[in-house]
């Protein structure tokens, strides 16, 4: 097997690019003085946790339970689930807790520290709680200055659970694409959660982990003073919505899509592909960014970028190639049928579930399959 | 297990509602005196398909090879592949073939058609082609009265190939909303496609089929004089976007996702749910129609709508729900933490898609879990 005799569509890794996305993350948290913890949800892949780990990580975020225990499985004991737990959830968490996993819950309600606290006690665990911060308004959590910050602790420890820590994820981040506004949100998120676990302990409520990050805010900052772990995800890879945001080159984007050309409009400059938004994902995650890419942006084969040719609409299975400031009139000369390309993708987290596996290929043009897993 | 056991997010398909749909389409296509091919590409779901089979389905549509491979081993011969095929993936069409399966491939240009005949001779095969046509310049195709149309015909037959007849698919149909213009695009895909066929016979080529469709065009369709055969796919779960075309109620949309309430910001009006868009798939076709409904539209667990709730932000693992006109201050009280909703698609065939499996609901209560394949 070799990239020339791949079926298309394929999702590949370049694991040059991907180390240097991980040793560059990973120096970077080094110099800052904090933990790296991360998350896996972007790859779901056993192989890229594995350099992730051997890079420097310690322990990882999931996204779901299934990750928890395909990475427990692996051999990963700390987990932080990084979502509020659903009740019908627990007893899913129990028995990851009971075979020895050390998972981390959050929790940022009365109401949802009052489910995990009769959980538990009905079955006599003592769940480890970190208390999801909201430091920008993006989703979940609670403000750092919000006075159900210490009942919701208070609850949580009386109730006979450990209080781990409180965890932040600024991700109103990716709206930003100037160093100075992602240095001030990185600030933002930092501060922030720094103050939540200052006024728990101000309260006598011991707050040992300091959680927060996002991949342009794990980028940006400037000193994590009073964190002591940071998460991020999408940094293994990279993608073009990251790019735009400003944390990445084009050419550091380790997936692509290899696709084939299977026909032509001559007229309006199109080439069709055979990889469509089943392929790419329906992500249009650069739609509102500085540079809209479409469905992805077009590379030769080899990786090589090939100017302004970009996927600029997707049925399920077909892709239409186009050039961005004028149609290509010469566009099936160019790209006669068969011509193989790569597409690097909006947001990788998202193009990567479309598949069941990654194909690896090594800096020699080794190729090796790299099993992803989905689901719940 | 029951519908109230199920682990959340995950995929239900109400069985009721599809038999409807398949019913509906079924009898229409009677009535209109023309064979009835459905597109599998929505449900890749081998119960699903044999329903639509046991209502008298000739023959199947796929959009990937997979699919083509999955149903003939599961019984089904006759199939057409709807995408021009890339020349890498002419020996799996050969194997296929080989094997028994009745495949039909398209082409929509002399390099295409060069392939194939290529590939054919080398083989000792003739394969079966059906000519694309472009009736309303949406993706591939040659126009009905593009003088190209001969000289591919010719090439194809000059080769050895067998010219099965003309395939047409009106995708813009996906963009009106009002039954005039519904039917409007119907005739001028029928029309079209029966012109190409005729211009062939004019040149004393043979082509027996007139294959033509899309849910919206063969749901609104006034006659179908001269087409032999009609496709569809999404017709059988119809979603949000088919709503806002106008060929189905949403009490008719017979896919919903089933999740849990995990939190809330009362502030907002939000409910946080544990679907995202991993769970609804990120596509946002309704995002330009007569409505948006966001990610989705919310009903309670049982299936009933319940207002104006929509999913208006999705994160990978998380849905914001809240209703449309003004924020809900009491969104806490009327949806607790562990409150179980389903939420219907904007767009069946991209939702499913993001599930290895349906749970299928009968009508009686009854769940049964209904695998669905992926990849290609």
């Amino acid at each position: 097997m070799n990239l020339q005799s791949l079926n298309t569509p394929a999702a590949l890794i370049d694991v040059a690019r991907m180390n240097r996305n991980i040793t560059r993350m990973q120096e970077r948290l080094n110099a800052l003085g904090v933990a790296f913890r991360p998350h896996v949800k972007t790859s779901k892949c056993k192989p890229v946790v594995q350099a992730q780990i051997a890079a420097g990580a310690r322990g990882i975020t999931v996204s779901t339970l299934k990750e928890a225990e395909q990475f427990f499985a692996a051999g990963v004991r700390d987990i932080v689930y990084a979502v509020g737990i659903a009740p019908g959830k627990l007893s899913q968490a129990l028995a990851l807790r009971r075979a020895g996993c050390d998972l981390k819950l959050l929790a940022d309600s009365l109401a949802g520290v009052e489910e995990i606290v009769a959980f538990g006690r009905a079955h006599g665990e003592a769940f480890e709680i970190w208390i999801e911060i909201d430091v920008d308004g993006h989703r979940s959590g609670i403000a750092p200055e919000d006075p159900a910050l210490l009942p919701v602790a208070r609850a949580l420890v009386d109730g006979g659970m450990r209080l781990g820590g409180v965890i932040a994820h600024a991700g109103s981040s990716y709206e930003y694409d100037t160093p100075d506004a992602l240095m001030r949100i990185a600030e933002q998120e930092r501060a922030g959660t720094v103050r939540a676990a200052e006024r728990l302990r101000a309260a006598g409520i011991a707050c040992d982990v300091v959680s927060i990050g996002s991949t342009p805010t794990a980028l940006a900052a400037e000193h994590l003073e009073g964190v002591t772990e940071v998460r991020a995800g999408v940094y293994v890879f990279f993608d073009l919505v990251m790019h735009n945001v400003g944390v990445n080159a084009t050419n550091e984007i380790a997936l692509s899509v290899l696709t084939t050309v299977i026909g032509h409009q001559p007229d309006k400059g199109w080439a069709i592909v055979d990889a469509g938004w089943m392929a790419m994902s329906r992500d249009r995650g650069t739609q509102r960014q500085k540079r809209d890419f479409g469905y992805g942006l077009v590379c030769a084969e080899d990786g090589n970028e090939l100017g302004d040719y970009r996927m600029v609409t997707a049925n399920q299975e077909h892709g239409v190639i186009a050039r961005d400031d004028s149609p290509d009139a010469d566009i099936a000369k160019k790209f006669p049928i068969g011509t193989r390309l790569r597409i690097l993708p909006n947001h990788a987290c998202a193009t990567g579930a479309q598949y069941p596996e990654y194909v690896a290929l090594g800096p020699d043009g080794e190729i090796s399959t790299w099993p992803r897993f989905s689901g719940w």
